[in-house]
């Protein structure tokens, strides 16, 4: 392994270089069988001697050791390649969409793409905003999930703008989400704990439903909100058949 | 302030030392806020010039700099005492109570601290394999939840066995969550992510409830199931109104 080599994996952790070289890695053992398993195309897999799964290169313990973006090496690294597109015109108007809206925090997105995967929605679409989804840490996060579910990155005041489905934030003072229709169609739009929904996209909203609240917490952080906005999808979808 | 009082105010990070001094620390501007405005009863708020807020000690920064559990250190270190009593006979006969069992990661714990606040559970029990609630990730990730919220440790096993209340698990393979009666009592069972429902739980339950799967994940996390199961308690019980 080549010293330029070496110092290109280790870049992969900072998104700026992910971005110029459209790529990102996901490293451990247990995420990269979960994302083999799940037939994720990987364009190269190192490892170790030890590594008992698919490689295509291997690599030394010292050579892993500087590789590795973790204080204890794992025995694997994996290298993606970066596939950006933006979601086709008229993609929105079909199934069910998740949208989200400056959500940073790294934990939540993968969090969200787990519960995106559970609840089989058909995509999801994540404002510039929102922690990058290629960051080892949604990956981590997603537990597989991020093999499974279409993810892209689109301004949401545009993406939005486009679509015949209806729009459905979710934010304080909305409709109860308990009388949410039955729907095969929806883009459900979720803000960052924080801002709420920015202008651009409160524009796009045809309405807004709100989870009650009968306590006393100011906020539910958002993988929390989405995944009980896709149970009652589910449910009120469920009922009407 | 002493050499002595540094240590014990640093020691606090440790669960052992939390345990034999009764005592647990919260740090930073945003969380002590948040839990002195839930008028929460700290015993000593250590502060240094620039804090604003409620203090009982003045300190000097290179003193919050020892004290800090942070590599940067805040403006304010706050003190509690640890009250650790077990349920009241019949007490979990009474209202909603959530019980964690050997959920171990604390941002898991402390989002479902603020779930329970959310929807204005009675209690939360956690088993002594659950992450420490008086740590300060749970604590932080709780956001001021953690003053609103009764939380005891208890053997579930031993807890679960005296009441009256139906005992509802979460797991793969019950009855629909979505067909849940409306209930004025009970208590709701979330296991750990990897080890489901321990044995001795499980005996327990009066029947399990499972969050409806259309895609492909293996599982919700923790704090996603808690909070399904409790808005789908919320609705059934606003239903039957």
């Amino acid at each position: 392994m080549t010293r330029a080599e070496l110092q290109l994996l280790r870049s992969l952790r900072d998104k700026e270089h992910r971005e110029e070289l459209g790529l990102y890695a996901v490293e451990g053992e247990k995420i990269v069988s979960e994302l083999v398993a799940a037939g994720h195309p990987f364009e190269r897999i190192y490892a170790t001697a030890e590594w008992k799964g698919q490689r295509t290169h291997e690599i030394s313990e010292p050579e892993m050791a500087r590789v590795s973006h973790f204080p204890t090496p794992s025995t694997v690294f994996a290298i993606g390649r970066i596939r950006r597109v933006e979601p086709a015109p008229g993609e929105l108007d079909r199934g069910l969409t998740l949208a989200l809206d400056g959500v940073q925090d790294p934990g939540n997105v993968g969090t969200i793409l787990r519960i995106a995967d559970w609840f089989g929605l058909d995509r999801v679409v994540l404002s510039p905003a929102c922690a990058d989804v290629h960051s080892p840490k949604v990956i981590q996060a997603s537990m597989g999930s991020f093999a499974r579910v279409r993810t892209y990155v689109a301004d949401l005041g545009t993406a939005l703008a486009g679509t015949n489905a209806p729009v459905i934030g979710c934010e304080l003072g909305g409709r109860d989400v308990h009388d949410i229709p039955a729907l095969d169609h929806a883009v459900i739009v979720i803000g960052s704990e924080g801002g709420g929904l920015a202008a651009g996209t409160r524009s796009r909203l045809s309405y807004s439903v709100t989870i009650p609240r009968v306590g006393a917490a100011e906020s539910l952080n958002a993988a929390v909100a989405a995944a009980i906005m896709c149970d009652n999808l589910r449910r009120a979808a469920g009922k009407a058949k």
